[in-house]
């Protein structure tokens, strides 16, 4: 069964389509820029990580309504023949420059900006909003986690509760991309190459109905991956006898590779567990926990002393539960020569083309972003917005996803601390450029000359 | 581009092939039941709407693992070559009895029950959740929003927000069943033939640089469907040029369907612009209103005399954000004559195939439910799990999606209002049947002979 065996194009917003014909009826072909950005932070944060590129890139390069999508929409009889003619020859031929998976980046900094005919830019929107927001959204919660851990393993144990199948696929990538070192999913396993993990539940200790003959059963079946679930009963008693199936598989030349906890105290359990363990001689079996963890509680067991060496992280990291969505919108900033922007409270666009710069200060940590023109040259900065598509090809093969992976380490290390902490962290220094300021100034006054945007 | 061309069957967890395979070397074959129910109600939540079912019940009809699946398998190393051939052969020759989609239900019911060889009961684990798990949440939180906005029309605008293209289709589809009149998703209208809406955005505006200009130029491509969206400069302004252009129409015999309020104070806003339409004679036009509405902002809307005619609700019910998650869980109770039983601290299973049973009161409402055993009758009430499938068979070609709607909207009506109430909604009663509860006390006790389950 395929769950969703459709082309993309028609997953939109209706009146991306109603624009789109009625800029169609009054030849608006002029070129456009949207810019793709997040006007706030959630609670709790203070960057954000951009992911969600390479697929995106792949549906815009491959863009055509099928004909059962035009006969669907000949069939509302909301189209003329004309447009729906104009709809079946249409591609995306425009310009895309845009942050790479795995870039950090903050509030009001564009992550991409599309230039293309009006029609084109507009059609896309509801598709790029939906496909950057889940797999950065995710990243970034899946990031907080990483930080939290402190270098313990993390593990994606989500796909039962994500929003759906695609979101389970993308929380896979996504947490793989912050750092994660497994999912639970096997498709994700198979489609992108990330290492899978998982052992047993409850159901099947109870359905053995004897704890240390399921153990053993585990055990003959995969000698090198046993982790037993201990806590189905009585998670000390369930340790003692991991602990005596564990010197069994040492005596055949195996090695117990650990222990999962899935409930109760974690601090107390956990240390106990150790020391049953180790009593044991099994100093080399791991205690692998799972019940609930996201990075607030992740953080909490680490100062309190758990002996934990790895988390599945599910349900809350997966749904990104304290924030579950990002106010990440994709507006209009200049139709032909003319800038738009857009001042209403709580929701300024800046106008214009656009770029990120960033300065590293002398320890190799990022100091500020300043966004600028897209023309501007900023001294001891280097930019994050780099062409990606021209013409709608694409100019670059994508990076693997464990290119994205290294470029996330390497950003994070270089994000300090302070920014990084998960409750309260301190704000990113990001500046507007002299020039992108005069422009605002000049546009918020009425000016320049064929300013068509609003000061509310 | 088709974003998610698989197969579902590796869309699961790893440890349900571990365990599988354990189970296969270990001759376990005998028939598990494994109930799927929700533990704890989110806040503010006191029922549930079930969603999900048809979709997952054409997967399990079509259940069978692919050769490039196999081989995926095959390239850990982590299985055994019969393994593989037994799930190269496998169907899934299960029972299945369920509860319709637009049923209302309550915590610990059972929401489906599966009985199966176990391999294939287990193996089917992470897909049943994820199917139910997100569609019940949306209708869920959508018959909040349907509730709240008391008999005024709901639109989804959820689209770009939702966690991914398969949440998009889900959520326009579990809202449509909670009583929404459309959505903006128009892949949802072709595939479901959901009703589809939506006129323009700011961008539309800003493009024509003059408003009432950008609104004339609506009205020509769209003299039926003309929803003039007032907010890009100022709201009022806005009003006052629509109301230009809504005569205008008339003049032309055409009818200016309404305006869209997108921003601002809502209350004091669609009271004057419903003032400026009514002084310019446009009565019939409405007035929608879309930003940021969930069931809470809806209520304090209308609490507050807003002059709104329809809501189009977006991100906040497309992610469920007060709570976007369910403890929702798949769990064996009975294996083979076995029932099983876990009471860990607040993860209880009540053990056995069970039935739900549901008495009406004297004026048609919900009076209380009971959970019974399967194969008890209980005086005076009807039961909510239904065999949908047989030996692996659906039983039944699936109800419409007008049917489901239908469904639950017989159900809402008939669910009292202390129930629905969007905050502090009073417990629906929900009794364990005697026979039900003597086998629990049994089994806690350590009996009847041959339980397997724990007492913590």
């Amino acid at each position: 069964m395929k769950p969703l065996d459709e082309r993309v194009e028609i997953l939109t917003d209706l009146y991306e389509l109603t624009m789109a014909a009625s800029y169609f009826e009054n030849d608006m072909t002029d070129p456009a820029t949207f810019s793709l950005f997040i006007r706030n932070y959630p609670p709790n944060r203070a960057y954000f990580v951009a992911a969600g590129l390479n697929d995106f890139l792949d549906c815009m390069a491959d863009f055509h309504f099928s004909e059962s999508d035009l006969a669907y929409l000949d069939s509302t009889g909301m189209f003329s023949e004309d447009f729906l003619h104009y709809l079946k020859n249409m591609r995306f031929t425009g310009t895309i420059r845009a942050m790479g998976e795995g870039e950090i980046f903050f509030k009001d900094e564009p992550i991409l900006e599309v230039t293309a005919p009006i029609i084109e830019a507009q059609i896309i929107e509801t598709f790029v909003i939906n496909s950057i927001s889940l797999a950065s959204l995710i990243a970034t919660k899946a990031a907080r986690c990483i930080h939290a851990a402190e270098g313990r393993t993390l593990v994606d144990f989500s796909l039962r509760r994500t929003h759906g199948i695609h979101a389970g696929m993308e929380v896979a990538r996504s947490s793989y991309i912050a750092g994660f070192a497994a999912t639970s999913n096997v498709l994700a396993g198979k489609l992108y190459g990330i290492p899978i993990a998982g052992t047993m539940a409850h159901s099947y200790i109870s359905s053995f109905g004897d704890e240390i003959e399921a153990f053993r059963a585990f055990a003959r079946s995969f000698p090198q991956k046993t982790i037993l679930l201990i806590d189905t009963y009585d998670t000390l008693a369930g340790a003692r006898k991991a602990a005596v199936v564990g010197n069994e598989m040492a005596a055949k030349g195996h090695k117990l590779k650990g222990v999962r906890l899935d409930s109760g105290d974690m601090i107390t359990l956990s240390r106990q567990v150790r020391e049953i363990l180790d009593e044991a001689g099994l100093e080399d079996a791991g205690i692998f926990a799972s019940s609930s963890f996201d990075e607030y509680k992740i953080a909490r067991a680490i100062r309190g002393g758990a002996k934990i060496d790895a988390f599945g992280v599910g349900t809350k990291m997966g749904v990104s539960a304290d924030a579950p969505y990002f106010d990440i919108v994709y507006k209009l900033v200049q139709y032909g020569e003319h800038p738009i922007m857009k001042l209403s409270p709580g929701k300024v666009n800046l106008a214009g083309k656009k770029q990120v710069f960033r300065r590293i200060d002398d320890r190799g940590l990022f100091a500020e972003d300043i966004i600028g023109l897209a023309d501007e040259s900023i001294n001891d900065s280097y930019v994050l917005l780099k062409p990606v598509m021209e013409d709608g090809m694409l100019l670059n093969p994508h990076p693997s996803l464990d290119e994205i992976r290294a470029r996330f380490r390497d950003n994070f290390e270089r994000l300090d601390e302070k920014y990084k902490t998960i409750e309260k962290p301190a704000l990113y220094p990001v500046k507007i450029s002299d020039r992108l300021r005069a422009l605002l100034e000049a546009m918020s006054q009425g000016e320049p000359e064929g300013f068509w945007g609003n000061s509310a």
